[in-house]
């Protein structure tokens, strides 16, 4: 919450996964109720497959750049999806799952917020497979409980299904020019025909249709809730998605256009955990000054406002805390996507602009009774801000100044702008 | 829980609210269930507003004094409710709000409890106003931010929205008689027809009807659950109130008279926050001792049980776990206002009266093998109480034997009421 | 969760409540999830009756040996019900309740899962009585309280309920052989004139119907849902069973046959806590090496499968975290009863066997990317286990190659035998 978390770290490995946990809560002590839940960012390169592994977490994935192919397994069935950029799919906790990225070009990109389920804010990857990053679940049974299993000599188990070191130069020798999983770890290639069969009876998003039990489901498939030519906001709410309703979790995707701020507002009970996907910005966030604690005597010191305020760029991470007040703006087209942690009627209030602004809904008497200017002062005031959720991050009115040149104080336009961002 | 805390405190400034927040689970090692539950009681005088305001908190408020107006602000609406002795409002988490005392004489008293959504035990008022005690919450954006916000120049918004120290000299000659906001706090002074325009289209309490989904709701609008000439109880349970069915909240409203006792019982699985609203009396609480942890080798010690005790006067304040057998009595007209955590299917146990008795209910063998009475002693022991829920706190064979002067341990009627209290 | 728990200990009075009481999360950092839930395992002798209490936690609880006579007392009414081995029954917190051994000859034995309401982990048993184990909560009240209560005087109700020790004496004398509670503890002998009385409107487990609100459900009285001649596995979910429904608890009981093998497999979502009913045998249980925390400069090490494995033999308790996956085998006919907490839709993945196997259900490209051997290889290692859920611990091959004396480093069957537990 202080600050920016970067989302994403060069690796000197491109093809491994690179999941980069975060655990806010360690960042602040405010935001207890948010321990459970962790950020998990991974790529992978074209024509990749990602071994199958369980995990003792839930996950709520959504693909920010590229196309995958993703392969639930159940005891009785599999099924794969098809997801494309801005899709988001559940993969319910324990659920042993693989990832293909089918393009030919394209790097497939991912987020995904990870519920842990044995214990908070620790959760693990359970892989059948071993490779040089991990070794198979299968090698932590016993001999005996191995060749019991499978009703197969111990010897005939290791060279089929747990690999051996000893056997391993034997092993590439036979697989030819095939690369050893050993070698590769948990993101293998994949050739053209494999690609074929794995996406074959894939599924795809089901677009504008009711959302699905169980299939990926686009961000922007709805009308966004808040749109003008500043940018676009839309929201999946736990109420409207059955994938994320027992996890009470929503989902937003942000645009906001270069040149553009999403207007101060807070929302009323949801904390959002915010990824950007994309371009460059800066936030503000308003919190309280944690003085609770400190200031048993000193009673009558005022309560103070602290702003927490960073710089985004791709792969940034940052949280909102219930009823901080925040903003956005844009230096170049910027794209956030959003978690929100007990999302069930959560309600945004704007603090400006001419929609869903609490500010103009109070009565005219308490308008007066609150700020030092008069009624009339304070009425126009809000309507000099005519748009509604976004609105230009250069206000109109320096523009003009700008232009008359009776603002001596301020510099160029290039100049504002750079003290804007 | 170990003994009573005072919700109240005295102030030099009359006119402040006085938010005494209680942390319950910092005074016992028993009750970490309840540590995301906080109590607030504050006071506000005649014809006054506290200014607008949200807090990351749940709200559910009693009025125990006077009268209120609240207005709840919506995004795209607001709404005012009328407020007398004993009603009951839901304010949801991040809704925008402010309370007017509307009354010419009688102070406003409130109690109410506050569940945290970011972080358990602590939450934190967002105001737009600056005033002495607080900043705006509008004071936490940079001036480009503001600017572009409202479309319109720093010193413009300063001057209407923020207020400026500078011009605060004249601010107050400009506003003539009228306090400055910076002055007065976040409680303020309203004129008759400040108070008229505030609560021109108030609702009021829906009476006997069925519990509205946002309105207020008197405590005592529905009949009493246990009533006789010794007292009342009132209680309205998550399942028949949808105000506080989510949050799992029952509210009791208990009226003993003087000299009365409500009876030994204990709730099967809700925790009880309860707050004095008037009068004085005493409870007694009992507890098991807690001899689990630094006892292992002493298997055979007896668990001894542990009695909690104290004097009650207006403003206490005193928890009652789950399944601890309580009573009180009062010594003057007692009031309680009580909170239940974990409400639904609760249920009370009394261990003596007529009804609802559960030791009444055992079997007349295992009442014989439990207690080292006869079966026949028992039952007419359990029989020498006829009423319920509500009796004499000063037993009739007492008083008879007062009169009858035949137990000369025993002092006059006035000495005995002191040794009660 | 590391090794196996005792959930039984000797006493020197055999005829006392033996609750052992395990607190699963000081064992690990790993379950934090469960340090809410506690498993109380006690037995009583025959024609006993463990005298009447109540509790701050819910309780669900199994027979696992002999026959019980459980009454629940409400407020209202009371109902007694009969469970015999297998049968469950759900005792809601802060209910007063009284268990009967009503079989002349058969020790009984209950295993409960105890869910503290108060504070996570810690409860209390709240007794009317006095015995030497433990105090009644009545004498927890003071003298004028009691006085009030009964409307009867001290000496009275301290002659009838309290009990006394200076009495105790006089006591003993008025009641002749019979022994006095104070000596006897909380578990009391009856007659067979009680025990008729007391059973005399007992309700049984419902069998086959579809389940009470309220009564005793018999573990097995429903088909197994794993079933061969290895082995059966029982499963009560929460979404069939409205008692367990709000606890989100599952129960489950398991028989392995003698030198048979649960196979290997995981729960999806549920932690399991398990107690071994009757039998011996092994679990082998396979976690992650946790290796997150001090790991973060080292990225490219390899994460490592740990194996935890005990021997099991009758009142063990062991726990299996969700995902983590798990193979018990039988060295003589072995009966678990599984607890399984967060049990809403969990899933059980068979690793190996015909019938809900996830490895069989990967593509036949992965299955190649996955291992080792060649997809042919890995698809005939799966199909040499015929056998679903349950299979033989002694592999036919091994049996075979054992009769042929072809594997020279194996000795005769009973020392492979020892070497399997």
């Amino acid at each position: 919450m202080r600050g920016v978390s970067r989302g994403k770290r060069e690796s000197k490995n491109n093809n491994k996964v690179l999941p980069h946990t975060h655990r806010f809560d360690q960042r602040t002590n405010r935001l207890e109720n948010l321990q459970n839940y962790r950020i998990v960012e991974f790529q992978s390169k074209p024509n990749t497959l990602i071994l199958p592994k369980h995990s003792d977490a839930d996950y709520v994935l959504v693909v920010l750049n590229g196309r995958a192919t993703i392969t639930i397994v159940n005891p009785d069935r599999r099924q794969a999806y098809n997801l494309e950029y801005g899709d988001a799919l559940r993969i319910p906790a324990g659920s042993t799952s693989y990832i293909l990225n089918p393009d030919d070009n394209q790097k497939l990109r991912v987020v995904k917020l990870a519920i842990p389920i044995n214990n908070p804010g620790y959760f693990y990857d359970f892989y059948p497979s071993s490779t040089k990053d991990q070794q198979s679940y299968f090698s932590g049974f016993s001999r005996n409980t191995l060749e019991a299993t499978f009703n197969t000599r111990y010897e005939e188990i290791q060279r089929i299904l747990l690999g051996n070191e000893d056997e391993q130069e034997y092993e590439e020798q036979r697989r030819g020019q095939e690369q050893s999983q050993q070698d590769e770890g948990v993101i293998v290639k994949v050739s053209r025909e494999q690609i074929q069969e794995l996406t074959k009876y894939a599924q795809s998003s089901s677009g504008k249709d009711k959302p699905s039990q169980s299939g990926p489901f686009n961000l922007r498939s709805n009308e966004p809730i808040y749109s003008n030519k500043y940018g676009n906001f839309y929201e999946i709410t736990p109420d409207r998605n059955p994938q994320v309703q027992d996890l009470d979790i929503s989902l937003t995707f942000t645009e906001i256009n270069e040149g553009a701020l999403l207007l101060p507002h807070y929302n009323s009970k949801a904390i959002f955990i915010v990824v950007v996907g994309e371009g460059n910005g800066k936030y503000e966030l308003v919190g309280i000054r944690d003085q609770q604690r400190q200031q048993d005597e000193q009673e009558e010191e005022q309560e103070e406002v602290r702003r927490y305020s960073a710089r985004l760029s791709e792969g940034d991470i940052f949280v909102i805390p219930a009823g901080y007040p925040i903003s956005v703006n844009a230096s170049s087209n910027l794209r956030l996507l959003g978690f929100g942690i007990n999302a069930y009627e959560n309600q945004r209030n704007f603090l400006a602009g001419s929609e869903d602004n609490v500010i103009r809904q109070l009565d005219r008497e308490v308008k007066e009774l609150t700020f030092p200017g008069s009624a009339e002062d304070i009425e126009r005031l809000i309507e000099n801000q005519q748009q509604s959720y976004f609105a230009n991050a250069l206000p109109q009115q320096q523009q003009q100044s700008e232009k008359e040149g009776r603002r001596g104080r301020r510099g160029p336009i290039s100049s504002i702008l750079s003290s804007l961002y």
